[in-house]
């Protein structure tokens, strides 16, 4: 009898645990072994980053250990760093444990921040929308109001908090910051009016891709609760404690935060693999060109919308469905059957705008307010539901009202 | 041309609101005059009541206005209570307003609490669960607590509640009184250990109908809260101030809370419809035997279940059920067509228990704790759903985790 095929997943992000689950229920471990690297013991919602890192979430609550969703018995989990892929060789180096050996692969290890060739982004900008990332700058956040709070002569720039990047993570982000802000206001005794609040973006609009009155709507919404927009300035340079934009004008900050958009893991380009922004364009089935045996999806992966002729933008929606179709096609290539071509299939896009406030499209129809804040959090649920049954949503999920 | 039939449907709830919600969608306001009779200009959730009468949810949370969801263009509401319902001379009298002639009559007028013989419970128990007897259920509640702190020589009885009856009402009831009780100690300086909490079921098993292992499981927990249980005990009187159970016992109590169970409104048995404990036997189509005009849902009606050949409980999940499938007969019946066979399709029976707990069946599956109030709640809103739409769940749905 012949050997069974190893298929061995990189990251535990949606992409990576969706396509764990798939293979868990549709192969059984009699069919082939699977094993998930991930760096962490834990997954986390990527998508909820923006409320731990504005301090209206707890961290614990955006993450979930993975062998209580997924069954340890079947998924072999290793929690290491994936430091190369050998694509010749059919090889992982893993920076702590013996290399791996893959007959299939999943390369699902997401993205790091894209800079748009300014200079000083990763030295001096809050950048990783990771766990660890949110913790951090939620730290910075309640650091800066102690700090001017005891400070004799407390400088402004102190409670200047600029946000580069007015796409989806930046306007969610600024949106619960503009939630937390009043809270620490009174929390440390600094009056509302000392605190301001910045969104940089580089296009001539904020959230491009957006249809314009909800634009409107985001904006208006926050510029009410104190947000201050500057449009259409690409940054040059981020230094320490200041950003300067292209037509020359600085603004001092001591926390900037970097949410121009992501750009693939290294380890991609690294491998040899041709890639745009360290975005792989798939073929059809999710496999890299010209590598029979590689899956590439999420934020590693750059499928073409054909109705636009325009990539479609890296989400977790949209990781979840390339990881489901990754698992379904390495067990059909195992079961002796075809791979079959992804078809994504877009339930809309919804942002949070912090409280109860949220605005985007389901099924091409406008929402706003409370009722898109409704369907964005049933959708959580639902991943969570997918994930880990009704015991995971009952302890992570959203109250949806 | 012939005159537009008029459709009067008696009381808006959960029967009365989906027959009139099904009317609306259905029939076109030129093909028929609809009108609806209610005491009150609005609806409440009489299976949320418990909480209400506990003092745990605000009253304001379980009514919504009926013209907030209704189209009061296409259904003439109108605030009076019906007196009797001429079924001869097809009319309706009301208390206040002029006389109503109908062509279809929905009788869906509800209950009242059923005494199985014991006396005085009309006038020494607190009965009424409706909106406005949950209220003065809680003012009362609240107020032994106040007096018990005020007087200089309280008495143990002022503290003491009995719910007659380990139905599903009492149950629920008595689940939420121990969540308040806590509260209530705490916020008027009185002693936990003061308080007394009895349950007296007449039956051999509290919530009758349950399976033995959900029994226990409400059990085990209610009594760990301090619930104290009589069971097999019938009650053979109320007076004021105490109960007196059929094997003598008596026990002295200030407030006496009556969930034994209903028998349909008099006004059936007054239009001299035949009934048994106010409930009609309904033909398949739900029409009353002999009356081609008038349907009767709800609590007013009986129904057998094929397979146990006992009567269905009257429940508000067979009561929409039978308002939807009143509303298709009579627009069947106006379009020239033939009135159909009701089917109810018993989807489950959850009953919460207090804070995040509950029990119950799910598809014959047992559920228990969070994930049977997850499932209770999620019903909840699928019923606001339907009734009024988004905005309604937004406004009264309640938050399933």
């Amino acid at each position: 009898m012949a050997k069974k095929p190893h298929v061995v997943i990189l990251g535990a992000g949606y992409g990576g645990m969706m396509a764990a689950n798939q293979l868990q229920k549709k192969l059984g471990t009699d069919r082939a072994n699977v094993t998930l690297v991930n760096k962490h013991d834990y997954h986390y919602q990527t998508t909820w980053l923006h409320e731990p890192a504005a301090g209206t979430m707890h961290h614990d609550k955006a993450r979930v250990e993975i062998r209580k969703v997924l069954n340890p018995a079947k998924i072999n989990i290793v929690q290491d760093t994936v430091e190369q892929v050998k694509t010749e060789e059919k090889q992982v180096v893993l920076k702590n444990g013996d290399d791996l050996s893959y007959d299939y692969l999943v390369i699902a290890v997401g993205s790091i921040a894209e800079t748009f060739g300014a200079e000083g982004v990763y030295e001096h900008s809050y950048h990783k929308w990771t766990l660890d990332g949110a913790r951090e700058l939620k730290d910075q956040i309640e650091f800066q109001f102690a700090q001017y709070r005891n400070q004799e002569e407390a400088e402004e720039q102190d409670l200047t908090f600029v946000v580069a990047g007015g796409g989806f993570t930046g306007i969610e982000f600024v949106g619960e910051l503009t939630e937390r802000v009043p809270e620490l206001c009174e929390q440390y005794d600094v009056p509302r009016e000392k605190v301001r609040m910045y969104v940089i973006e580089a296009a001539p609009s904020a959230l491009p891709g957006f249809d314009p009155e909800l634009v409107e709507y985001a904006m208006n919404l926050l510029e009410h609760r104190g947000v201050e927009f500057k449009i259409n300035k690409p940054i040059s340079e981020v230094q320490e404690g200041k950003v300067i934009l292209k037509d020359g004008e600085e603004i001092a900050a001591s926390t900037i935060i970097w949410a121009t958009g992501v750009r693939g893991n290294p380890i991609i380009e690294d491998a040899g693999i041709e890639a745009n922004r360290g975005r792989v364009k798939v073929e059809p089935d999710l496999r890299a060109p010209g590598l029979d045996d590689v899956f590439v999806i999420g934020d590693n992966s750059l499928i073409i919308n054909e109705e636009t002729e325009r990539p479609y933008p890296p989400t977790a929606q949209i990781a979840m469905q390339q990881g489901v179709k990754a698992g379904e096609n390495i067990t059909n290539l195992i079961m002796g059957g075809t791979p079959t071509k992804f078809e994504p299939e877009i339930l809309g896009t919804l942002a949070s705008l912090g409280g109860k406030e949220a605005m985007g499209t389901v099924k091409a129809r406008k929402m706003y307010g409370r009722s898109a804040l409704f369907m964005k959090h049933m959708s959580d649920n639902r991943y969570l539901m997918k994930l880990g049954g009704l015991s995971l949503m009952l302890t992570k999920g959203r109250n949806p009202l």
